[in-house]
């Protein structure tokens, strides 16, 4: 089927997370994967409210691949809460940890940004639960189409 | 207890799907679940990034149920990074496989938008775990109450 | 290692919820938990629309502790579509059930809304999913640093 792939995977460990106020969330989560060998899982609940977020958007009318030009850079002070996180945690084509995570976070006013998470610093707390899956055959590397990394299924 | 309906629901396959650029996401979705035999299933994460996403919103002080005038319909072209996909697949009246899609999207700016989704292409990339439910007494069919199809709960 | 902490966890029981029109989601869901003697567990997926919705934002600027002064309330009639509810049900300090929960809301012009929900009523409908976790050690008490209740996982 073209332009489609799927793979059943399945569920292994489920661990709560907790990064205390201050912490980089994006390091956080990289020694966390680190400390229990976890190479493949997914995010599936976080709140807690975060500063000094730094997240990326698509420009308006932007074509494939996704370039530097085509990107809007945000750097937010916050605080604000931290409203999603969704993504995914996989190896790279060098076999290091890779976290693609997307934000979303509501301002005082009540408004929400969001976009393709680069950093943030944990304000008053943040919780994640988090699922790892016995991924096998799941990679991410850069595809030349999109400009941007992404999850390659390897088919039988 | 009125107005609160409950099952315990088992957990069954656990599937990664990625969906090509240019691909209409209901549509593959649509087939995976064909493809797959999925009836019952929740997304439980979702990123990449959309083009041409048709979404609706509620008009402000409309009351039930929700009908055609009461919906305000969105068509943007973006493209939008992909921020949430919330919603579950469930077989309707006719057992035809029908999914209640809710999106977050980001646009170049760092604001949100979203809705009910109707379609969306996916642009760079579409990343998505879904879990199925072995959720016999779970059907779909329309409330006239709110005017929207909803789940409903078999009791024994 | 300081600034973060995990803790493997079980999952137990997943259920499907759904709240009728005009029902209180706060108040609806402490009620399964009571029901159900669910203790400790995650929302995995939410979708449907709200009405009436309480929620509040972190004044941009402020400091920690999180105190009154420095928090945003806001109170949305709507309808509005429900796009996100993430967070967890924990036991706190007196061994009372807690629902923590953060809202995305979207309004009749596509433009998203959130924060740290306080309550609201269900419109059209509300059809939750939710997973139960076996967390011992697993704890909800107040954080002096960061001013609002926050989970403390216990480690041997």
């Amino acid at each position: 089927m073209e332009g489609l792939w799927f793979k059943e995977v399945e569920q292994r460990r489920r661990f709560v997370i907790k990064i205390a106020p201050g912490e980089s969330l994006q390091r956080r989560l990289a020694e966390f994967a680190q400390a229990t060998g976890v190479r493949h899982a997914i995010i599936v609940s976080a709140v807690g409210s975060l500063q000094d977020v730094t997240f990326r958007g698509i420009k308006t009318g932007a074509k494939l691949p996704i370039t530097a030009p085509r990107i809007h850079l945000h750097q937010v002070q916050g605080p604000l809460e931290l409203l999603g996180l969704t993504g995914n945690i996989l190896p790279d084509e060098q076999g290091e940890i890779d976290c693609h995570l997307h934000v979303l976070a509501g301002k005082s006013s009540g408004e929400v940004l969001g976009g393709h998470l680069l950093d943030a610093r944990v304000f008053a707390t943040c919780e994640i639960v988090l699922t790892e899956l016995a991924a096998e055959g799941l990679l991410r590397h850069l595809s030349r189409t999109g400009g941007v990394p992404t999850v390659f299924i390897e088919t039988p």
